[in-house]
């Protein structure tokens, strides 16, 4: 452990936001202890691949313990975090381990890094309805339920029925949503072909829903209308200026700019739109007097820290940042480059502290946007310039690479995109959702 | 699809038999209709190593349907079979599918490899407290359970409780048992520590009961003595002569032969005991009058039909085959090739009777036996020649990859084995339980 000399920092939440601040304190003189309800760091911007077949989990996660194994200041727990008294400077955690104890530990300095879900406007009874690609778990589930949409089309008899188990909803076109929708239209028409012999997968429709008036609202016109022929070009329907008015078992009702509305039939929804906050953020919000915001974000000052509370500070997308100037509260891209920034900056700020230095205001550096459409397609806003299709891929290709975490993990996923590359094959294509083992099997009658 | 002329063949389980059985098949004259309640073929032999976080589900599971893609005359159903009428010739599925609906398929020929799941003596509670790593879906189970029990201990306070969570129970000493057991140890001593800072996973036991006189009684006792040796220097508590007399919540009672009973604190009991064979077997025997076997295997010709059944075939771990010349029923070890071979010659004899050709008797032919302790560790039994240590185990290495289906899967365990052989690094070590994702957080409160 490193001297008591450099004082108890608490990080909740291990995603990019929180890793990178550990990291930058992970040789300092602090105890660190690094708090997540996972065992793992997640690639996030990698688990629409893992949702559907091209990836396994293990590719795109890697193990919290593993990243830190050497830094013997740095401490991680496995917990839900339920409480923060910033008052008496503790955070309680109730482990999700069945039989672990409740129990609090005590911080001097605490950095809050809980990211966001999806917001679902006020309809939380769509949640249960609809899919997610954002954690791990929700991206296996969604991998799941679209094979076996497959696999029931295939089972199905009525004509009706089947095109029903082959109408795939997309709800927001964000990059979660263009790359969900391109990669079920790849999956239906260059996987799976061939290996049906009832249903034939090419029938099936993507209907990628998106309010704004434009795919990729976040990039430039220019590119969203690339983005839009090349989904096109794979099969997506994309539904523009379209608003989700009902989520229903069996269906979804779509209003469109003109006020008409049409109901799809469909099996599965999956939802990449909205964002909201952390609870995290809310709970620092009520404690500390801090603004938030209708996504329920907690405005952060220009260096991070909440209003009054010096030792506390939140990071990522489930807060906005003051303007050093203006004062005015800006919300940042909920990108993980803006997390990793703000990570690495609240990791420096701690470490200046402790050495007596001053820390100026935190200034987000854009690298660029990205976004996968599908197979050698994608389009990139690298400041200024703008790339699309083969071009913008390879560099998708190589970003992501880049900052994949761990040399193994890099070589496997380079190696299976190879293969998938020039297969149209997916390595990973398993419905492991609890469908009952071979142990568990119902008992058989004889007719 | 083939020509209707050849008859209709229904093939029960994606197993290594049902899978040799569609392949003799997919080249002949005969339409084959496959059903698994899985989408996928799992390569059972190496689940152990996705229970201990050595290789990720994709790496030793392949689809189904990917396996036949090229065979047209192959149908691939994924599906529950809820029922045989083998007076009107008609098999009954209810998919596992959400809304796909029941229904029942014809068969001119069938045949039936349901497998089998361990058998619990009577005590079917204890099903719902032990773990198996029989299933894909079990043995992400079981991988998950491993892994929070050291999380667990992280954050233990107390003692006791600490060294409850890192007790580990593996019941039966079979290959699942040691192979289980030696890789619990080898993740408690080789691949964790280092990583946690309150808990030290070397401090944990694993204990291996066996109520035979020696570890893998199936194999040569100058084999079991090495296998004993072997385990006891990765740390394993060996405890042959024992009998489990219960297992509850947080604990299991282990009896000596001497008649002392031992109560052992534990939160994670592996069972890999016993064998019961698939309910099919049951419904098979009552329609056609069939004997059944105390583990409830059906006993099946020399030919493997049913008796007065010779359109009717059952094969693998769930049948007792009668020997050609005393009658006698025979069980054969509950070996893949065992049920490979019986596949092979399913698919034989069909094709037999449709070319007007007799089938000699089913002969199984021994390609010995192997069992891989740990690390660098094995034992084999190959026709007589006794390997063991080093040897063995590159032996079992070289076996279990060639026989590892496709070749992408091939290349990258090799990857990943080099991987974690040179690194003692465990690429998939993640508790991926629905644990909960980040969209569905708790609410948190303000103490």
């Amino acid at each position: 452990m490193a001297a008591a000399g450099g004082g108890r920092c608490v990080v909740v939440g291990g995603g990019f936001g929180g890793l990178q601040a550990v990291k930058a304190l992970g040789k300092a003189n602090v105890d660190v202890t690094l708090v997540d309800r996972h065992n793992y760091h997640l690639f996030q911007p990698l688990s629409y691949q893992v949702a559907t077949g091209s990836l396994s989990p293990s590719e795109i996660a890697i193990p919290l313990r593993r990243v830190f194994r050497h830094d013997k200041g740095v401490r991680v727990l496995m917990s839900e975090v339920t409480g923060l008294d910033l008052a008496r400077r503790e955070v309680e955690l109730t482990p999700p381990v069945v039989g672990a104890p409740r129990q609090t530990i005590p911080y001097d300095t605490l950095v809050v890094a809980g990211g966001s879900s999806y917001a679902y406007f006020g309809h939380d009874n769509w949640r249960s309805l609809a899919l997610e690609v954002k954690s791990l778990d929700s991206a296996l589930e969604v991998r799941g339920r679209i094979l076996q949409a497959f696999e029931a089309a295939e089972l199905e008899t009525d004509r009706a029925s089947r095109a029903t188990c082959l109408t795939f909803v997309v709800i927001g076109a964000g990059p979660t949503g263009v790359e969900m929708a391109g990669q079920i239209a790849e999956l239906a028409n260059d996987t799976l072909p061939g290996e049906f012999r009832l249903s034939d997968p090419r029938t099936g429709r993507v209907l990628l829903v998106e309010m704004a008036d434009r795919v990729l609202p976040g990039f430039a016109p220019s590119l969203s209308r690339r983005a839009a022929r090349s989904l096109e070009r794979l099969g997506v329907t994309v539904l523009v200026d379209h608003t989700v008015v009902d989520v229903r078992p069996g269906n979804v009702v779509v209003k469109s700019s003109d006020g008409s509305t049409a109901n799809h039939a469909t099996r599965t929804v999956v939802w990449a739109a909205g964002v909201m906050a952390s609870p995290l953020a809310r709970t620092l919000g009520e404690a500390s007097g801090a603004e938030l915001d209708r996504a329920g974000r907690v405005t952060v000052e220009p260096d991070l820290t909440l209003p009054d509370h010096p030792e506390v500070l939140a990071i990522g997308d489930m807060v906005r940042v003051r303007d050093a100037r203006t004062g005015e509260p800006r919300v940042l891209p909920g990108l993980a480059p803006v997390a990793m920034q703000q990570g690495r900056y609240a990791g420096r700020l701690i470490k200046d502290r402790l050495e007596g230095r001053p820390t100026p205001p935190f200034h987000y550096r854009d690298k660029g946007t990205l976004a996968t459409i599908g197979r050698e397609r994608a389009v990139a806003d690298i400041s200024g310039f703008r790339l699309s299709g083969f071009v913008a891929w390879i560099t998708w290709l190589a970003v992501h690479l880049f900052y994949l975490i761990g040399f193994e993990n890099r070589s496997i996923v380079l190696l299976r995109w190879a293969y998938s590359f020039f297969t149209r094959g997916r390595g990973a294509r398993l419905i492991t959702e609890a469908v009952g083992s071979r142990s568990q099997s119902p008992s058989v009658k004889a007719m």
